[in-house]
């Protein structure tokens, strides 16, 4: 493949075995399609996908990959704690190898097209495949939810990129975008306050006056019985891996709670963690290019 | 390349540009083998290559790099700073991507028999090579160098492993080797006493009580006037990066030095870097294979 475009769909489901299973099937065994990566989180009950492919593959992949999608999930059934607008939530292109960010906005708008015309979806371009500032933002995009979105969908502004001016019932509304490689990263505190979670997220997060590229959320992991400050690093280059998580760490000690761990969800490019261990290491004119495996690669 | 070895030889020439471009030639625009880099030492009167390879084209390559060098060099000549044996002193094989030591220790074994049979040098394995545990120490191997060998190679117990029971007068002999890729990682302290690096070198290394796959050395860096704790970590997935870092900040503790930064020569593998990632951040249940590069390439 000398064209690769990265794909991290989202889709609302991520307790139900059988169906992840039947969905994930139309991305297995295609030509110019790898699937690289799915994890699925039974509290958020979502699944997070990553492939990649050519990016004429990509089209067609997308197109049985959300029929599957459409076919399994049932959104008057949904709930979760990760925000959501639809059965196949977010469409995220990355350029990869070989293809700018216009080449992936092209992909974007087939895909927004189909999943308009031959699912019935409405669909947003955001972030770089934006048509508006308003829309660059997937937060923006996707507030109010798919519950929400009965009513947001009447407004002027918010009139989809494509496909009807009314919400699918059973498969919400679909964000199809393309952006800089996202670092999913979540922390975990040793509390089980899930108020201590939400305010550190809001002072870590850029609309709260935190760093620039850091979405956050605070999460309660039932399971285990704490919570977590669950982040998107949207720029890992300009806001680093450990900075954001330094200060949650800081911000934690106001209520005396520990970080007790942190997750890394589905992929991370290699210099995001690298780029951390040069910060703790505290290593002087480090070089990429003295990383053996980049060497064999590249 | 799905198997990839990595090839350190090191051969008795730093000075003559002609005769070493001549031997660096035999691994120019071969079939899957790709050079890496090469530095000489006119002080040493040496230089080291480092290239990776399959498996299957490491000993072609070899034998015809080996021809060069002994066309090239004659140890009756030879002199210089860096302890030796041979014309092709040391050809290490560490193992890269898809292989173990174990099949290393074939091609190692292969390219001995070859250097034996093909060029008449007498070969010693060592390290993970070596068939007895005396050979296991390439330092006990090559003690005497060059001149000494033509007594040493009469002793019973250092009979060769393969090729003839008596010195190449021109090649001399040569140690075959499988080793563990070593991380040559340098700390540097806020002090020019050379006493505290000196006294936490001792305390951090294997001999002297410390880290089982540590050595080191206390290092004036007189251009900027502190000192280093110098070391080379030679299995850093049981002796990791961070823990040979960390030890030594808290000895420097008991002299109120701190750390001013650290270095990383030459290459290093991944995983190394990527290890002390995950403790510093805390990571739960990272796989190696959520790194996007790893997946792309692989």
């Amino acid at each position: 493949m000398n064209k690769v475009i990265e794909c991290i769909p989202n889709f609302s489901e991520g307790r139900d075995k059988a169906a992840i299973e039947k969905i994930m099937d139309t991305l297995r065994g295609r030509e110019n399609i790898k699937l690289l990566d799915y994890s699925s989180d039974e509290d958020h009950n979502r699944t997070v996908v990553t492939f990649i492919g050519t990016p004429e593959a990509m089209v067609d992949a997308i197109a049985d990959f959300a029929k599957a999608v459409y076919e399994n999930i049932d959104m008057t059934k949904h709930s979760g704690g990760h925000p959501r607008m639809g059965a196949l939530d977010v469409v995220p292109f990355v350029p990869v190898k070989g293809v700018d960010a216009a080449e992936c906005v092209e992909v974007a708008e087939k895909v927004g097209k189909l999943l308009g015309e031959k699912y019935s979806i409405p669909v947003y371009l955001y972030e770089d495949a934006a048509r508006t500032a308003a829309r660059k933002n997937l937060a923006d995009v996707r507030k109010g939810q798919y519950e929400g979105f009965f009513e947001k969908i009447k407004l002027a502004e918010w009139k989809p990129d494509f496909g009807p001016e009314q919400v699918n019932l059973k498969g919400g509304c679909t964000a199809v975008g393309v952006r800089f490689p996202l670092v999913a990263f979540n922390v975990n505190l040793g509390t089980s306050d899930l108020a201590v979670a939400e305010n550190i997220a809001k002072t870590v997060r850029h609309i709260g006056g935190g760093l620039r590229f850091v979405k956050a959320m605070g999460v309660m992991l039932h399971d285990r019985n704490i919570t977590q400050v669950s982040m998107n690093l949207v720029n890992y280059e300009k806001t680093a891996v450990y900075r954001a998580f330094e200060m949650i760490r800081m911000e934690a000690r106001r209520y005396g709670v520990a970080v007790v761990g942190s997750e890394v969800v589905g992929l991370i490019p290699m210099d995001a963690l690298i780029n951390s261990a040069e910060y703790y290491l505290q290593i002087e004119n480090f070089s990429k290019d003295q990383i053996l495996e980049r060497r064999i690669w590249e």
